[in-house]
């Protein structure tokens, strides 16, 4: 049986999504949870690799498994065990041949900004703090220019071996939350760090250091070295994954 | 100079706020950060004295110190040093007299309870995990009960020492945030694991285990064997300490 996860993890204590000798990850906490409940090895594949410090609210996980077992009491055993820091949301069967990353339509990203005189022991694992005033207006302006199809690699990490740095952005949106402000990024896919490195420069945009016009040349210079510090992995989140109608069943 | 602070903690990694030997509390880092910055020994007086794992947006602190100190500069010096865990969301000068634990009229305390089939990582550290339905009508009956003024000695900690029992309570409400519910309340002030104490026995009355008139005879029988389990700590935050106009400057 082919299994489709939705999995939340608090990236904190995490080093990323991905297996690595003597390091904790999400990927070996689910694999272990699984192998004790089902007696099985099992291998999981996930839609996005998050790097290390990175949240997910609604990362999808695809695994195989012999046998149909049940679903709600296999949800429950895995929440007893995965804990802390990774909860299963939902189980549901998938389709033989379904793969989560490849199949993905587009992948939903926030990065959150506590942007406030103020820090706050609430928002510290999960939002860069940035105290002084940001200019949400001209942020927004810059963001809006990644709208669309191009080519990301101004905004590629050093070590990122993507064949093709083209990707496609559906939205790309700030909004202030209380003492937070929220960028949503929805795109079909993304390079390493490129959520990351977009805010890191579009932050120094609302600082006043760079030109909204600065951005767009930036963007079409495809040149990493011209790109602003990549922003913190903490105030990063998976929200959601997509999938055309029917192909995740 | 008589200065009132306004503290935000995670009461996570705290053994609460008052100082003991060996262990590590709010009162302790406060004071030992405004002793770095001032360079003299500082004394802290809070309106709450919250319990190992208690969290607070609103704590409200009071301190004499020598001169009169820059305020801005001086919070943002303790920001610098209190983290991680801890905020000073606003520094004032208060009255000469004032006692933040005397002078309040009113206290707030938020107990948040996760309530869904799934655990969330993001709630793990300030909400009770209850996966079990609740019937948040009958909670809410039996939470009218304890408006106005009562002996609250059913709902006291076994080594809670206060003189007098009576209690006067101006709010007792629950609501539904998403996956939470959230109980707020408002008295004069609390006996010690006095909102636990009707959190868990509320939640008792949620899950069917006790009637609405079974926690009537509870409160009225003012006896502290008849509650339901402590709602464990983690859950609770204080979040407003009121004082009458012009009490606090």
């Amino acid at each position: 049986m082919r299994l489709r996860l939705t999995v939340a993890y608090d990236g904190t204590d995490y080093h990323g999504w991905q297996i690595q000798p003597d390091r904790r990850t999400i990927q070996q906490s689910l694999e272990e949870a699984l192998a004790t409940v089902l007696r099985e090895p099992v291998r999981v594949e996930a839609a996005g690799r998050t790097d290390a410090g990175v949240h997910a609210r609604g990362q999808i996980v695809a695994a195989s498994v012999t046998g149909n077992p049940d679903l709600c009491s296999l949800q429950r055993s895995l929440n007893a065990l995965c804990r802390p820091g990774v909860a299963i949301l939902a189980i549901g069967e998938a389709s033989e041949g379904f793969d989560p990353r490849r199949d993905a339509s587009s992948r939903t990203y926030q990065y959150r900004i506590r942007n406030h005189p103020a820090p706050s022991p609430f928002s510290q694992r999960y939002a860069w703090y940035v105290p002084q005033p940001l200019d949400v207006e001209s942020m927004q302006e810059a963001a809006n220019a990644i709208l669309g199809e191009h080519d990301f690699r101004s905004f590629q990490a050093a070590d990122c071996d993507a064949d093709n740095p083209v990707r496609r952005v559906f939205e790309s949106l700030w909004r202030r939350e209380d003492e937070e402000l929220v960028y949503e990024i929805r795109a079909t896919a993304f390079l390493r760090h490129m959520v990351r490195n977009i805010v890191g420069t579009l932050v120094e945009v609302g600082r006043g250091a760079r030109t909204v016009a600065d951005f767009h040349r930036l963007l079409a210079a495809t040149d990493r070295r011209l790109a602003g510090a990549t922003a913190p992995a903490h105030g990063l989140c998976l929200v959601r994954v997509d999938y055309p109608t029917g192909a995740a069943r």
